[in-house]
């Protein structure tokens, strides 16, 4: 391993587990690359739901090994998005269609410092695939990164300010509430909310106290706990989630299936007995 | 690898593959032990069944390489139950939550020789989140165990006998047949029952005889078979799993599917023309 | 790794990943040959369609590096099919049954050189299970080999001639359209179709042409895009996919869906204003 750059490439996409992109794509950069340790972080995005991909990988890159981070949700696949290399300020790159999906995952890691257009025809498969651009161009890139391959070979240097940013929903707080959203449900069926802990504490809401939630035609006052057991089982609580925001949570149970919940639907909340409840409109 | 004491750490949880929970805890393991390889031995216990997890990872053990195995499946994640590390006799750690998940597997590994507390600030996430503690203590502990810390860093000795164990099912045998319970249901919807092979041929049940089986309403005859195709396709058929336990099949179909069975049905089973089948009440 | 003779085992099987069946298999393998690294092709085959496993390895394969290819799709387990281990011409060895899973995958690595019978029981499990015998008898084997045991110690040589093999479905020519049919549905919901883009060519089916397509009841003139956003969202597109076939897509959305069809449907395509479409019986 002593000649490589990274020892890790870490792999995020909306691609599955029941087809075998994954596996193929695995594959490419192991031709290439022999030594190098392929890690899934998670293949389960939503089909093409960019913003979903840009959250969890920006979420999970802290907690991934400096190297390569691979990321493909990428709807316009052979159209005109560029394929991108991008460097962060911890000496990561982040490899992947320039439509969002990187900006945020670069920010987490200090920021991009430098980014380059994926166009050397020797650092890819010949005649690249239009449909699964994945195999043919982006792991190939992964993969000589890795290995240790000069940026400058990738192809011409982009501006960093010029990357594709997604609009991220930010919730609204008024009257002592904040008219939130659902931005993540995970196996459990917990709702993860645009709210993070911190805003939540300035706005009078924290750990021990009763706050007033509204969800999909559901108005209750649920417990704000310290973990889910915190409540009976089958009881909702409001827990702090491991990146920091706020979740609405049933102990042993679904909320998403308590509240008929999904990734969007909209939360209002805010500390109980505040005026906020009445004004909601949902 | 020459200074790590183990080189593989397997790891079984009920996270499933769609979010990044499991993508995460392989980052954080190959951060702390980057030489380590993870084995994926199942995520896919349902969500919070103590019970179906120690079950699969005591059967699944004795195949996996002497080393680290990490197991979380952790309802009572961020309150009362103590986080642990469990020595094996066979020289292998079980890292994971103290809620029975650990006990069938270090049993099977030959008794649980000596146990930890997770208690150590050292080897653990600064903070650690009350609802995420596979990142921020679980995989840490197997990672540094991986590479060799000594045990009494990791906190305070336990004994063995006051692990907690889950109470064990075992099948009732009453005139001859057994009052049975589907334990497990794969893929191919095929229902493990918790009957040993050995126990069957003391009652009188071995390949080649034909069984009286009762399940989800349904009464038959069904042949003790070799294998799946000792009847034909889309008969049902009792083997024996690889596990050595009974199993209830359908050739080339599907078990659960065909007696509408799951996890926990009550099956009654035994020798046909013996006179147990007259006496069930389901 | 320098004494190993192949540094990677790939593994393709319909096992999914709910279950402990690839984890542990996983296990055996690298208590064999601690320092090779197995790539998870894809466990999504749908349970024992051979057909469908066989397609997906022959596509798969020439993206994987040289070494050995496990693969598992057997409902004949335990009964009369032979385990066996076939060369190819590029130097890669395939494990798996003898039902026509492997035998594409051989002519695409250039043809099968040699091929044994796996018999040995020093290179498998001892009291192999009837029901497991990926655990038991083929992972073992495909350690061995990237270990490098000699072949012939493996058991019997077999003529690649007996090999079985399964009988693919061709489209037929009539009228200038094809009738074919699905032969595979990825996670998007992307129809892939049997008829390659060269063939499609030569009937006069061309990216930027239109053309004239029946699937489930449906009759309409689809467009030939180079990708998926050829079309605006929401649209039918026909495409080539990543592997030279013809896919039948929606921009943003699921084919599948849209036309409410699946593995094995059957598609009517051809040059639209052609005089094939009036002819189709579907």
């Amino acid at each position: 391993m002593s000649n490589y750059r990274y020892r890790t490439i870490s792999f995020l996409s909306d691609y599955g587990l029941v087809d075998e992109f994954v596996g193929v794509c695995h594959g490419v950069m192991l031709r290439i690359a022999p030594e190098v340790t392929v890690i899934d972080v998670c293949h389960g995005i939503r089909p093409q739901n960019i913003g979903e991909g840009a959250n969890v990988l920006a979420q999970a890159v802290p907690y991934l090994p400096v190297g390569v981070h691979l990321a493909i949700v990428d709807p316009g696949v052979g159209a005109g998005r560029l394929p991108i290399a991008v460097q962060a300020a911890d000496g990561s790159w982040l490899v992947g269609p320039d439509n969002g999906l990187l900006v945020p995952a670069a920010a987490r890691l200090g920021g991009a410092t430098s980014a380059r257009k994926l166009e050397n025809p020797e650092l890819r498969a010949p005649n690249p695939s239009r449909t699964f651009q994945g195999r043919d161009i982006f792991a190939p890139a992964a993969a000589h990164l890795a290995l240790g391959v000069a940026p400058e070979e990738l192809g011409t240097e982009l501006a960093v300010e010029s990357l594709v940013s997604l609009r991220v929903a930010m919730p609204r707080l008024h009257d002592g509430h904040f008219h939130a959203a659902v931005t993540h449900v995970d196996r459990f069926g917990n709702l993860s909310v645009n709210v993070d802990a911190v805003a939540a504490a300035e706005a009078g809401m924290t750990a021990g106290s009763l706050l007033a939630v509204g969800i999909e035609g559901h108005r209750l006052t649920i417990p704000f706990g310290e973990t889910f057991s915190s409540v009976p089982p089958a009881e909702p609580v409001v827990t702090e989630d491991s990146h920091g925001q706020l979740a609405v949570c049933v102990n042993l149970g679904s909320a998403a299936d308590h509240f008929g919940a999904s990734l969007g639907s909209k939360v209002l909340i805010g500390p109980s007995g505040s005026s906020g409840g009445s004004s909601g409109g949902f």
